[in-house]
């Protein structure tokens, strides 16, 4: 197996604390992890064993664990309003995202599916992610370098009414709140047969971008939404919790037809 | 952009044809599809572009697409009872499974999440896959070779209670009906820290699992049921469809820790 | 206690036969039940204790038992498209209907939501149920006069556009399409903070009420909807259904104001 | 018609304030109203039209309105844990319990299912609720006197294992973590075919339930949860609420069966 047993410097390192806290880290020697509990430098987290525990100035201990994406996606989250793990998972699956991919995305918001597509792509994919305020792609830019994904995301920063300036792509997911705006871009851009998929809150949009689907020459349309519900992981006494999420947005795919007038 | 507009031998080709009709076949010249609807010889197919319409001898047109991954497993879906794409997505994320991963499953059954995390690692990661009925797992391996996974896929025929070959490993998933019973087996195989998943359908499987866990020194444990539900996509009449699965399993997610009384 | 342990002429019985069937027949000498297991003439059911069993002229048994409400509104829902009881439970209790209530209902259909009401008025209350196509209406008056309900209920055939005859009323629902139409009938109708329901399946239906709503003085709108899932009652496997109905309708519910500009 | 259009001493009142407050009282003369935001005497209400507004003597406005069920449960449902309204409607139709009906539970509690079962069964029905620990029937007293119901309801201070004072009734709800261990107590207060209910939170309970209906002569065994989505009511921007309750409980019903070997 390649993978080491121990923490490197260079690694992300998830750190599970008192009360389920939790905190990544990408680990380099020099740097010291702040926490609500007191601190760690990281030379005490490097060479460690995955799995072990270690401790802060103040002796509380935390748990050293190598994060999955979803753990990286819920550090994402925390910030700010982003799309779930168990949306971004099917995502990721309907666009037929996978290592090698190429696709697009519009806007890169924080970047939480941006993260998720770049490790998805691997490294010898890409991703291409465009947004119109240039401040909130900051954001993602830093989730990004911290997560070690930089070299796999080209950034633009762009009011995609102009277009793109890539084009036959497999796979373009809009994150905006009218797509149906941009279709004829979608279009342009994306290869026959192609993937689209969207996510959006209300039904009112869904309706919206249906319609301007039927009108852009866009079929094999799927509307779904995803409920998750966690329980209590106790054996004797299993239950779900109280409260869950009860909403994050309507999934929408679809597939670029060629139109019958092309036809010949 | 690499990929090409156009379908080539040994692309996989996914045919959607009338009423919602889909089918996925590996193109090679000399073979042809067999449709309720009439037949294709494969080199109708290739060399036309993704998106357009392909006829039977008796007329009927079918679309022309590249299938993504959540085509291919609803591919394996029709015929047996398997994981499916709602599960799978938030499986892979939990796992951390990503380009270059190495993962162990058992059982393999028709190997619906074998062809997922097949993708999912791409051609420099690998897939260890148990199972313990040699004729079903014949099955996966026809679902691997279809797909062009083969390559990336250990096939091993085992009951696993003699425990697996592989050691340090970052991810185990376990489709079985006891995975109660082979938790020390896992915990051998998984570096410290390493992630545990399997998927249980009732709740009694769920409870000797958590209790299970605990004696065996995983933490961090993650019980949830995803719940997808689809909508008619039309824009004037948004609504959800009639029924839905109700059900399909309960995942359950743990990390392997390492024990207090080893600590020095 | 005043019900009787036995099954009486006039009395409504329920027979639950093999692999789950049931039916509900009004208990009258001289009549039979047809079964597709074989026949059971009324005067064999009469007198038999409740829970018992009883015997088609083939010699399958069925359970005698006395039916619910919700037996009732099963038996209904088997023949056409009614609202179900999650649903009418929830009904009932927004829009404070109970013993003595008087309650106004548009369109009936084929009366499962006028039995619900008529059982929850009781014998002093009373139910006022509109209506534009006759024969349908026949249909719910054929369910009201089986189980015995004819009396607390008023069937009217009217377009309900020209309004109600009734005023003062404290609630009233409608079962429409198009309810958003008929609000300034209703607020005629309805006393100063009485209550206003309707259920509608598309979204798109749920804006136009929720638009006219706010322009007709209704407050204190909510917009819901139930989800009910069933579990295989097996103690040692327990576990939810493979499939349960997705959507019925959304529900809506809001108090009729008294205007601003009327206050003095 | 005969309810009033206007509030009179002995109405229960709602007021519904701003932000959403909601306040259930009952109008005695001489008594007042203290809110969060200033004091109402019950006479500046008793005599106004339902639906209008009142001020406090801070000049903040409520709106005046009569309760409806879900409106006095919700009122309970502030200060303890109880059975939720959409738990209670599909309770009451499935124990069949309506006008006249006479109906037994236990444990009382805060009297949340007491109240809607003596709101269903009307003035000529009864309600018997029994419950071991007295202080906590006191707060349930507290509530069927504040609604009007304590005529309804004959309340016990009682460990059940000792039995019940009733029997040939038609239906019992037990709520209560243990419902497994009072099942021949239930069964010899309970008509044959007589309707079983009992919420319970956890799947172990639900399994221990299962086996001990089927031991004790139990039948038609059903087990479901309903799970209630609110979705923000704006006409251009309908979606679900964020967050919702995940779960409540798991409902059980039965029916009492005759034992096969009793009969003659």
């Amino acid at each position: 197996m390649t993978s080491s047993s121990r923490a490197q410097a260079g690694d992300l390192a998830q750190l599970l604390g008192p009360r389920g806290n939790r905190m990544t880290v990408l680990l380099r020697p020099g740097l010291r992890v702040e926490t609500m509990h007191g601190m760690i430098p990281h030379e005490q987290i490097i060479g460690k064993e995955w799995g072990r525990e270690v401790t802060t100035h103040l002796g509380k201990t935390f748990t050293l664990l190598q994060p999955a994406l979803d753990d990286l996606l819920r550090d994402i989250e925390r910030n700010t309003q982003v799309i779930y793990p168990k949306d971004i998972g099917y995502i990721l699956l309907s666009l037929g995202v996978g290592p090698g991919s190429q696709v697009l995305e519009a806007g890169t918001g924080s970047g939480a599916l941006t993260v998720a597509l770049a490790h998805a792509v691997g490294p010898i994919g890409h991703v291409f992610s465009y947004e119109r305020r240039p401040e909130i792609q900051e954001i993602a830019r830093g989730n990004l370098e911290r997560f070690g994904f930089a070299d796999r995301v080209t950034l633009k920063v762009r009011d995609i009414s102009a277009g793109f300036d890539e084009n036959g792509l497999r796979a373009i997911f809009l994150d905006l709140p009218n797509p149906e705006d941009y279709l004829s871009q979608v279009r342009a851009a994306l290869q026959p047969g192609g993937f689209f998929g969207s996510i959006l809150p209300t039904a009112n949009q869904v309706s919206l971008l249906l319609a301007a689907l039927k009108q852009n020459g866009f079929g094999f349309v799927e509307v779904s939404e995803i409920l998750h519900r966690y329980y209590k992981p106790i054996a004797e006494r299993l239950r779900p919790v109280d409260t869950m999420t009860a909403h994050t947005g309507f999934l929408i795919f679809a597939r670029r037809l060629v139109e019958n007038h092309l036809e010949t």
